[in-house]
Formats: C-alpha cells, structure tokens, sequence
C-alpha cells in the first residue's frame, strides 16, 4: 500500500463504540455515493476518472508540453481555486516551492487571475519582460471574473510579442464544453482547448486537464500520477471500515461531534505546503455548509511548532492534528537532517497527544507522481464520503454564490 | 493617521455594554504593562525600543547592507520562528513575494533552519552552487537544535568557497549577548555579531537586528520602519477605548467570550503572506496557552475565497474576520484591476456580515517602510493588552519547551 493511517495515537480518545455508532451510516453513504444517488450525484464524475479518462487528451498535453520545453521560458497559468491549486500543489510536491529558482530543462511557472491585486500583476508582467510565454487559460465555467479580466492583460501582453499565428501556439483554453466567454474566445481565435468534463467540480479538478497540463509542461509525469489514482480507485472499492477513505471520514465526523472544530493537517517538508491550501480547498469548501464542518488549517512543522506549536499544545482543545508523513525523501544526502526530522516527529506527536491533542498519521512512501496521484483520490473520496457523513452536498459551493452575486451587483451600480 | 480601525461591521454583534463591561479592566492592564508589574515584566524592552535602539548598530547595519550589494549574491538567512518571519514579512510586504525573481542590485535571500528537511536543504545548496554567498545565524538563545544543525551544512560550504579571512565579512552572528554556542563561535572565530537584546523575546525581535538586518541588506530602509514604530509607541500611549491597541484587544477578547474562536486576519494583497505568518506567530504564541485564546489563521483574498470562503459564509459561526486594507497599491498601473478588488472586499465584507460573521476593518495608508513599522508595533501592543486580558503571560512559550525537551530526550537515548 501507498498510504498507510496510525490510528496510535487516536486510542485514548476514540473508544470502539465510537466507531461502531458511525458503521452502519457510513456504508450507507458509501453505498449512495457509488449508486450516485446521494446528494449533488451529477457530479460524480471524478469516482472513475482514473479509468475513464481522455487518454488522447492526455498523449495531447504530453506532446505539447515537449513543444513548450523549446518554446517557452515562461508558462501563465491563469486561473482561481480549483483551477490553480490542484497543479500548484502537485508542481510544488513533485519538484519544489523552489521550482522556478531551480536548474530544469522545463519552463518557470507563474500563477496569476487568483487575486485582484494590481501590483502582483505588475511584478509578474516585468518578470515576463524578455522572456519567451505562454498561456494557459483555466475557468470551468469559463465566466470567473478575476480570470477573464486578467486574461485580457496577458493577452495585450502577448499580443505586443507575437503575431496570430505564434498566439495559436502559445494560449491554450481550458474550460468546459458549452457555449461560455472562454470556450467562444478560443473557437474563433483558434486556440487550442482542453476541456474539464462537466461532471467534475472546480475542486475535484486536478486529476483533469486543469491540473495536468501545468504539470505535464513543468515535467511531471501526468501517466504516472492517473497511475497512483487509478491504483487508489480499485483499492478503496470495499465498503467497510478497513477502507481507508470510510475510515478518515469517520475518524474525522467523531472529531466533529466530539467538539474538536479544528483538523490541522501537518507535514514536516516545505514541498509540501500548496497541497495543504489545495486540501484546505477540498475539505473548507466541500464542507462548510448549513453551519457545519471542520475548520481546516494547516502547519508545516518544525517552522509552525515556533508558532501555532504553543496554541496546539497549551490552548483550547478544539482541535486534532492529522499528520502527512513522507517516508523517503527525495535526496539521500544530509542523513542526519533527515533523522532529526523524524525524531522532530515523534517528539511532536508524543507532545501534543500527552497533552490531550489527537493526532492521526497518514505515512506516504515518497514523493512520486504514483504516490501522489494515490494521494489526491484518497482525499477526494474521503472528502465525499466525510460530506455526507454531515449531511450535506460536498459538491456545491452557494456560500460562494453570495459574494459574487455581490460583487457583479456593485459593478451595475457603479 | 497611518492606521484606522473601522467597526462599523461589527455594530450588530458588539454592544455598548460589551465594551463597557472590559473598560475597567483593559485600563488596569495597560497600566500594568506601562508599569512594568504584570507577567512576563522581564520581556518588555520592545515597548521603548523604537526610542532607545541602538543607533550605532543601526548605521552598521546600512553600512554593511551596502557592502553586500558589491560582494554577495545570495544572502543566507538561518533561523527559525521569530528570527525568521519578521524579516520575511516586511521583505515581502516592502518589495514581493517573488523578490528573488525581481531584478534589483540588492542579494536573493534564502530563509533556512526553520525545517529539517534534507530536500530543502539540498535544493537552496544547488540554487547557491556557484553564487557569492554570505550567511547571517539568528538565534536569540543561541542554541536552537535546527539553527545550530543547519549552520554547520552551511558553514561547510562556505569554507569551501572563501578562505578564513573572507568567511570573517560573510558570516554574521545574531544573539544575545550573554554566553551560547553562536556568541562564543562568534568570539572564537572573529565574526561579526549583533545583539538582539535580552528583555525582547524572539516573537518581538522584528525590530531588533534579528528582523532589521535582512530587511536592511534586502533594501529595506530599516530607518523608516523605526520612525514608523516611534510615531506609534507615541500614537498609542493614552490609556482610552480610543487607543487602537485597546480597541482592538477588546474586540478580540470579547469575539473570544461570545464563542467566536477562530479569527481570521484577511488581506487582498498577496504580499501580505508572510507578514499574516509573523501576526499568527505573535498571537498564537502569545496567548495559546492555559487552554485560552483565539485560534489565529489567515486568508488572502480573492484566492481563497474559492477556498476557506464557503466555509466563512455558510459554516459554524465559530469565527470572525479582520481585514487589514491597504489604501493605496505600490504601482499606478492597472488601475481597473485594483477598483475590481476594491469592489471584491466591498461585495466579500457585505456577504459575510450578513450571514453573521462578525467583521473589523484596519485601514492601512500604503506599503511603505513607515507604515510597516507602525503596524508592527501596533500589532505588538495589541497583543501584549490582548494577553493581560486573558490573564496570561503573553511573553513566554512553556508549550514550546515540551516538544524540545522529547526531541532531546529521544536523541539521548537513541
């Protein structure tokens, strides 16, 4: 098995009986999600992605991000939450938080159209001056107003570099297959799309063309990572509670009702810091409805242990801590770093847990694309399962709804 | 004013009475914190120092600072918690997150020894291969284990590139002054030290050398922020409701009553980052203890929006936002960018408040050095009051030490 949950240090807070309330309901919601006839089932299509999946659209993506190696210095990704995190988070673990400072033979990579803020456009734009870019464009809806807006800059931008013909080979739309702004845009300027399947959310979308064609261009092994989740898909398949999905979801519903608000997931590598905001993304907006919901935050110890450390350990006990441990890290160098952190680790656990913190560990082999890709399916589907464990639609988002709704009302106003 | 606080978001949830009720007691605190009789008294040099730092230092500071434009490419920065964020903050704030990929005639800066991880480690050694390097060790103990460990991979290397009287212009030593592994090194070996004086704890060094020589050798003009801190030791030495830092530690403390556990600082500008890092080190560390306090967490808007957003929305209302805005943006550019975000705290703050979450506003005038250092120390102060009114010592870290003391311990008897 790629991943592996100790419940160790789970024992003094969570009796049997706990787990046993929890059994019958679980199966039935395992049981819903699988029949697709659970709540928001129209969206659904991540469960089999791993064997469904486009396999012309992915030796597509492969092609050209072999193209863009000799291309392009520079790749945008322009897109926000589900359609920026999920490759931010894969880049980042795969290779590192230093990957745009590091030696490659693969382009820099910039996020932008995440925020409104005038300066960060400005910077990155100087960054770009002299240098050779291309654009990926990411919008399921292919309406969100902070993507499209700052796709009309870079587009400018591009557009003072390249003539039509060179702007076909370095914009690349990816969106959904109906008629929207995006979509529109790329029939008539001819730019190639890629397209994420309408029955997959923004949040669920890192295992598509969102999140694998960032990947496939800053070198990832895309085919790999479908590997790991496809692996994940057949192992998690049983309904019972030795499935590792049912279990977290579980675990985390008797942390819920016994009043631990907070899960703070906590790694020991700084690579490992865009996949805690993507899963922050995952759980935050797939749960937090109707009232309910774990707030989930995240540390990167030992840095976070100088900080949130003194509030875990002597502060309210509102909290639990699942841990995300990295068995082999990627460099065989520096041995005795390497065994500090882990006995870091342990001094951590027995620390927290003594002081009546739970703590659960998640153990990953290593850093792969396999394992990675194992990874992301193992959160996807605990996080559906842990939805309806509270009763409600993990898949929609109508807090989200509001500030937009807002936000498009001032712009008819003013 | 540099800084307004704006509660008109907060009428519905906050009474007269409320305030009124703390008045007594937020007025005995800062007494006590003026007059030195309250816990952890031995900690409070941060109070007059924007008055009493030593000048001399400072103009060695910007005397080296200049002198490590000609000589250094990199600048390599090992510390961890509060000998790290506060300098990460303000660099980020001043110039960008992406400062190293900026071009400026001022040295990359790489931040180390706030983990273990080998990986890390390995990369930010390949990044400075064949690159000027000097290094500056922040400790205020000087014997923090990652500090101390990580130092001796780095020293390593640079005995490698520069001989004995080289290493002596390159290696900077800050501690305090009294006998520790760095201090004596430091002796030893003839390096350069500043001090980081011994009634200011590491979480309040930001404005001793520990903070301000990075900041200084990244261009900073460390001048400018002290004048800012000095004009808000002056702003806020009136003992009122109307004093910010008791405005502010009220609300907090009354959010903290009325079950609202969790505050979230929240920003629109992606170069608040690490500076939300250093705020959640300061609170968390300040006042997580005896099973009290706010959880602190931090949002940058609109990114996540699409992420912990719902929650904040439609969650448990368990939580209460505080939103630091910046006037006026670095460039001038892009000016339709900048209203939209505007508009998106307008519309984010509209939907939030009416859904029951209870919200502050902090208007911040801009991102220069002087407002950054009367922010830093309105923030301070707050935080000291903030403690008081919990009945805490807002100045020590016991759950910090329990964690230490296993890591020893497990490396004894391993």
């Amino acid at each position: 098995m790629c991943l592996k949950l100790n419940t160790k240090f789970l024992e003094k807070f969570i009796s049997k009986e706990d787990y046993l309330k929890l059994e019958k309901k679980v199966k039935s919601v395992f049981k819903a999600l699988h029949l697709k006839t659970g709540l928001g089932n129209e969206f659904l299509g991540w469960l089999d992605l791993p064997e469904n999946y486009d396999k012309k659209e992915i030796s597509e993506i492969n092609k050209i991000s072999e193209e863009l190696k000799l291309s392009t210095e520079v790749l945008i990704v322009i897109g926000v939450g589900g359609s920026y995190l999920g490759s931010k988070a894969c880049i980042e673990f795969l290779k590192s938080q230093n990957y745009n400072l590091s030696k490659k033979d693969t382009p820099d990579i910039f996020f932008v159209g995440n925020n409104l803020s005038a300066d960060y456009i400005n910077e990155i734009l100087k960054i770009c001056k002299n240098k050779n870019v291309s654009i990926s464009v990411i919008s399921k809806s292919g309406n969100t107003l902070e993507v499209l807006t700052v796709f009309s800059i870079f587009k400018k931008f591009l557009e003072k570099k390249y003539n039509k013909k060179e702007l076909k080979k370095r914009i690349f739309i990816i969106t959904s297959d109906n008629s929207n702004k995006l979509r529109n845009l790329a029939f008539k300027e001819s730019y190639r799309i890629f397209y994420i399947p309408k029955d997959i959310g923004g949040r669920y979308s890192v295992l598509t063309p969102a999140g694998l064609f960032p990947i496939a261009v800053c070198g990832g092994n895309v085919n790999l990572i479908l590997g790991g989740a496809k692996k994940a898909r057949k192992d998690f398949l049983k309904n019972n509670l030795n499935n590792l999905c049912n279990k977290y979801a579980v675990i985390r519903n008797i942390m819920y009702r016994k009043g631990e608000i907070i899960e703070i997931l906590v790694g020991y590598e700084p690579c490992l810091f865009s996949l805690f905001e993507w899963w922050k993304q995952l759980f935050a907006e797939s749960e937090g409805k109707n009232q309910k919901g774990l707030f989930p935050s995240s540390c990167i110890f030992t840095t976070d242990l100088h900080s949130l450390g003194q509030y875990i350990q002597d502060g309210p006990k509102i909290l639990f801590e699942t841990n995300l441990i990295i068995k082999k890290t990627k460099t065989n160098k520096y041995k005795k770093i390497s065994d500090l952190n882990k006995k870091a680790f342990e001094a951590t656990i027995l620390a927290h847990s003594s002081d009546g913190v739970p703590n659960i560990i998640l153990n990953l082999n290593n850093n792969s694309e396999f394992e990675l890709g194992y990874l992301i399916y193992f959160f996807q589907k605990s996080c559906a399962i842990s939805g309806y464990l509270l009763d409600i639609n993990p898949f929609d988002q109508p807090g989200v709804k509001k500030y937009k709704d807002n936000l498009n009302n001032t712009m008819i106003l003013n």
